[in-house]
């Protein structure tokens, strides 16, 4: 029998790669995967209003996965401990039980006291809450057959957790021996191990915790819960769209004469170089998600990727995005547009790290021109690209990216491994009959 | 007045700033910018020949940058020592002089016998001359104003060298107070200060040595080459589609069952962290790059992008090719394609370091699945492709991209300053009534 099994299950027992031999035919044989590619043309196609409220695949659960953050200043200790105690966002190896505490501990003041500063907390579930909920309502006349489609948000650190959305999904009739169907989009456009992949392993984690061994059933009709995964989506059209509208409005807000020699700064999270060097999939996509901005916008402007938010003393992918913006202003360039590009919401890293000490530190300087663009947040033209690419997921077929399935080259974590062997396990469920 | 400068040249003379500036004015008035965004498909539209041998805007030079290799084995050590003098590449500071040399003359016999191995020397210049000349046929036809198109190459480290390249072009009848116009063409798809910095830095350095003072009369009619550069092509149409078409025919060369399994693992030179740190444009544009490929692909197969050639003691951008390679093949993925994506040629880096290290080091341990995609070379879409590029730059009327004016954040080289300068400046030239 020759190996038709993605390298990380190789090692799957017989029986099990038989049955992932089996369904993998059909999948190839079946399903289109030329779904997984982004419309050329950003074009919303709705068809009109004829929503059967009882779809003949629906209820569809639509689950929100991000990290969240701390939506009082009260919950930042928490926050901040389950974020340190996440090896695969921060690798501390065999310390992390112990240097995590330690440091979110030592954290928990400052940044309880930025929380303060931009508002009193993170805005991050109220946009999550009404990014799905509108979405849904899109995806309902967009695609009725699996309508009703239902929001949930699930955050790695911060309320409300993996475990109370799994609890509320149980609770709302989904699984639970009725079966049910259900899509982790991830709010992260751009795959990494220590965003998406967190994420997904915590899914896994109490997907088997609460609905137990019948999550290893996987016949059809075995009850469980049927998930499949949106795990990344960096250049779809609609997004480009959103970010180039609010790039341009911030544009128009310089003088005519200044506007086409302002320079757009990119800004996403950094990673450890040990990520970057595990063969972590995320600096590639944000490069892409760049490029094809540009596209949209027509290479008018001079523009650098840059990275925030590193922290500790490891070394971390750079160029920094402060460093960027003074070095900038110092060569005597005060017109710069920063763009949050990896993080559809705000968030700390927005509203304090960007707004409140690189601008802040600019203006410092003597520089008047560094701006930031707005986050999408509420964009409809974001929104509609969230209903688009979960329209197009719907319609594939497919329980993930074939490129989900693939480990990075050195990861040794068997927590990735046995959750994307459960997603590869979830397509058979996918393609079985109802 | 108002400052329109891109920060590189905030420091200019006030004369020549005021001369900037005018042109500047006259470039977003006249000119569109939307040449610059790469039409989304690749469709090659060759008007009928008309070619009118002495074009009204002819002859037109095209120069194509690349940083070479011996063609024997015995320009090795003049190629290496050259290669450790470039500061571009090679960053080691003050002790350039000493170091340079010292490496140089300690990995001659080394690389002299990896050359012996793959038949005596490199093809690279075989193959840019090769590329050059069916390049200009394709122009001739395709812009005959601008006709005839007369090939050359320029190499950073072997003959022809850039001062041999200039040299040929005087005597052929350019400049010398007869004008002409030239258009630098680096060949490769994706911009780094280390590689088509080097070689425009060079250019820069030559133009001046060789066309002495008239080099700084920008009036038109001074008599100097006109120059302009074609100074990245990462997503174009045609480029992807080339790459598309030869990795799809490796893939023919698996047996069907295998064929959707085989992991894609592009591979780019690698760059060292300081230099990526400093704001180099490069890795993001090499992800673009595979984006754009896996997007034509239909994102069939799953895929990593890894670089490879690290050398020194230093940090340089992972994951590395030769280590993603052994890790995949020890968790059992043995169905391997390995694709060169940042040179369009072959060189030492595929025929050596990939064929026979990697690939034979992989067949060493049991893999027999590992193959490595052709180079483009002679690919008739890959020079299709450069001659719709060329086309799209010479009917822009720009003489570089905005993006190549604005300088690393953390850039300290005045002779990148300088090139930037002569490059924003030939501008006047370009938009200068004939």
């Amino acid at each position: 029998m020759s190996c038709r099994l993605p390298p990380a299950l190789n090692s799957l027992p017989r029986a099990a790669a038989r049955a992932a031999n089996h369904k993998s035919s059909k999948v190839s044989a079946g399903l289109s995967l030329s779904r997984w590619i982004p419309s050329r043309h950003y074009a919303a196609v709705v068809p009109p209003v004829t929503q059967d409220k009882s779809g003949s695949k629906g209820p569809t659960a639509m689950v929100f996965l991000n990290m969240g953050g701390p939506s009082t200043t009260g919950e930042v200790g928490d926050f901040l401990s389950r974020l340190f105690a996440d090896g695969d966002l921060i690798p501390l190896g065999r310390l992390q039980g112990y240097l995590g505490p330690l440091i979110s501990r030592r954290r928990t003041p400052k940044i309880k006291k930025q929380y303060a500063d931009i508002g009193g907390g993170s805005p991050i579930r109220k946009w999550s809450e009404y990014q799905a909920a509108e979405m849904c309502k899109l995806l309902d006349r967009m695609s009725p057959e699996t309508a009703p489609h239902k929001p949930y948000v699930a955050f790695r650190y911060a309320d409300p957790l993996t475990e109370d959305m799994y609890a509320k999904l149980l609770a709302d009739g989904f699984g639970n021996g009725k079966g049910g169907r259900a899509v982790a989009f991830t709010q992260y456009p751009q795959y990494s191990c220590s965003t998406t992949g967190s994420s997904l392993n915590e899914l896994w984690k109490w997907r088997h915790r609460l609905e137990g061994k019948k999550s290893d059933d996987m016949s059809p009709g075995g009850g469980s819960i049927t998930w499949s995964a949106i795990d990344r989506w960096p250049v779809h059209p609609g997004l480009v769209e959103a970010f180039a509208q609010n790039i341009e409005a911030t544009l128009r807000t310089y003088p005519e004469d200044r506007r086409d020699k302002a320079v757009l700064v990119f800004s996403a999270h950094s990673l450890p170089m040990s990520v970057v060097n595990r063969g972590d999939t995320y600096p590639a996509e944000v490069g892409a998600t760049v490029y094809a901005v540009m596209q949209r916008l027509g290479f008018k402007n001079p523009y650098r990727l840059a990275w925030q938010s590193q922290v500790g003393p490891s070394a971390w992918l750079g160029p920094q995005t402060s460093m960027t913006v003074s070095e900038y202003v110092k060569k005597g360039q005060t017109d710069l547009v920063l763009i949050p590009i990896a993080f559809t919401s705000d968030h700390i890293e927005t509203l304090f790290e960007l707004d409140k000490e690189v601008i802040a530190e600019a203006e410092h300087e003597g520089a008047k021109g560094v701006k930031r663009v707005e986050s999408l947040n509420g964009s409809p033209v974001f929104i509609r690209a969230l209903a688009e690419i979960a329209l197009d997921h719907l319609k594939s077929g497919l329980s993930c990216s074939p490129q989900m399935l693939l480990r990075c080259p050195a990861c040794t974590s068997e927590r990735c491994l046995e959750q994307k062997r459960f997603f590869q396990a979830q397509q058979q469920q996918l393609t079985a009959p109802a």
